[in-house]
């Protein structure tokens, strides 16, 4: 499905808006959205984010938070994101509506839903900030890992089994995508280094999307391919627009557990690193899963 | 202020509903409710429950969920929770506004919002699903500790300071609340043991306030008060009713830790177990601070 251009006379947002090209990247496609209306933006799928069923989540939740930052009156950059999964999006167009909540005067909460046909499949809420000169820490550390450039990407991968992960570069470190003969394993860590397979920048949609990209981590616990899907994903952004600049399209060292597997939920949470110790991001998931 | 019960005929909703009762409980006086309409439900502000600005956020995020577990259409048990503190809630009464955003086979995704005179004051999204037997796993570890009956409460406590901190008997194995001349400490970390102090048993409500606390973990990493304030709050429920009927009112071994402070805030990530090692929630936040 396309949009009608013509009868819409819709804005275009994409990160290179303004200068009259056709976004080309991967992901400058899949956030690419048209204003139909000042609280509507309307975007849709691409076969290059498909998941087994629907777009990847991470890319979802990207289009979410970049329908509010083309809000004109948005305050702030991204400090919070929650996107609630609540049915498959179907291959296609879509639209995001968008409300301010609340505005204060250095930050903004925003309340975003995802639309086919009237039938609502994706919530968010995000709060948006003005960051400040403060004291600063970071106490957690970054997992122990050799440089990417050691690590030689190859063995069973994501992208064997779904579009989306061919667009990333990843090599892992500790807790590769179980292969076919793998068998269940005591820990469902996974440390990673990962870019942009087209070396995009990262910018906040771009991070918001690679904190989705750690495979449920029952594949890990039970050895394979369990039926699973992200229910609730919050992610907090700690990088400032200044770290994203100097990070630029570089390797993001990641890092993904569970905690509790019951009732056929789980929880995993992970971490975002640059090479030079800066934690970008921490995210955090509930999981469906069988089995 | 009081509901005006005569003109309104609202039903009321708490833990003793239908027996005729006047909740006695503070918590049960907190997460008080009355339909105003299908869609809306009526609180009150408690000074039992006073922070310094507002309402403790725990006990907010306790009446948001207990909004949607008197829908009548409710779906299964609470699986996830993110609270957004959009603005201070004044004293006196709030209207929550539910809705079903989407309602699937065994789970369900809810937006709420409380206001007072028309502003919105705190958003809420929530997954309430079916919990279901399925192969479960418990990979997280308790934080080591005596059992709460060989620490004695006492020292700096929130309740010095704060109202519904003596809604709480805390127990500190680590990190207490730093007193008058405390010096920065190099970990954020604090465990404890804590009940209701009238051990009022554990119900979802009542896990969602414990997930929140824990204070800001910049006290003790500055060794004092700073202004500081939750933003958003993200807990996913573990526990099924089965797990909380065991509990009743006893201890529950809580942990929290910030990993990043930067730009004015931070994000911090809590557990709490039963004294037999079950994994009841985890919870996740974002804080502002000061300074």
């Amino acid at each position: 499905m396309a949009v009608d251009f013509a009868s819409r006379h819709p804005m275009s947002y994409a990160s290179n808006e303004g200068i009259g090209m056709t976004p080309t990247h991967p992901f400058d496609n899949a956030i690419h959205l048209d204003t139909i209306d000042g609280n509507v933006r309307r975007g849709r799928t691409h076969p290059e984010w498909a998941n087994q069923v629907g777009p990847f989540g991470g890319i979802t939740a990207a289009v979410m938070l970049r329908a509010i930052e083309t809000q004109p009156d948005r305050i702030g950059e991204p400090l919070a994101l929650t996107v609630n999964f609540t049915a498959p999006i179907a291959d296609g167009d879509f639209d995001i509506s968008l409300r301010a909540a609340r505005t204060n005067r250095t930050n903004q909460h925003w309340i975003a839903e995802l639309s086919q046909d009237g039938a609502v499949t994706t919530t968010a809420t995000a709060v948006f900030g003005v960051r400040r000169g403060t004291w600063a820490s970071t106490e957690a550390h970054p997992p122990t890992a050799p440089p990417p450039e050691q690590l030689i990407p190859g063995g069973p991968s994501p992208s064997d089994f779904i579009a989306w992960g061919r667009r990333y570069d990843m090599r892992f470190v500790e807790g590769a995508f179980p292969g076919e003969h793998a068998q269940p394993k005591r820990s469902s860590m996974s440390t990673l280094w990962m870019r942009d397979s087209a070396q995009r920048p990262v910018d906040y949609p771009a991070l918001a999307a690679l904190c989705d990209t750690f495979y449920p981590r029952v594949f890990l616990r039970r050895g394979g391919l369990i039926p699973s899907g992200t229910t609730s994903l919050t992610t907090y952004f700690h990088a400032d627009q200044q770290q994203l600049d100097a990070l630029g399209g570089d390797y993001v060292l990641g890092t993904a557990h569970a905690n509790r597997f019951s009732g056929g939920y789980f929880d995993q949470s992970a971490q975002l690193w640059t090479r030079d110790r800066a934690l970008l991001a921490t995210s955090h998931q509930i999981v469906y899963f069988k089995g």
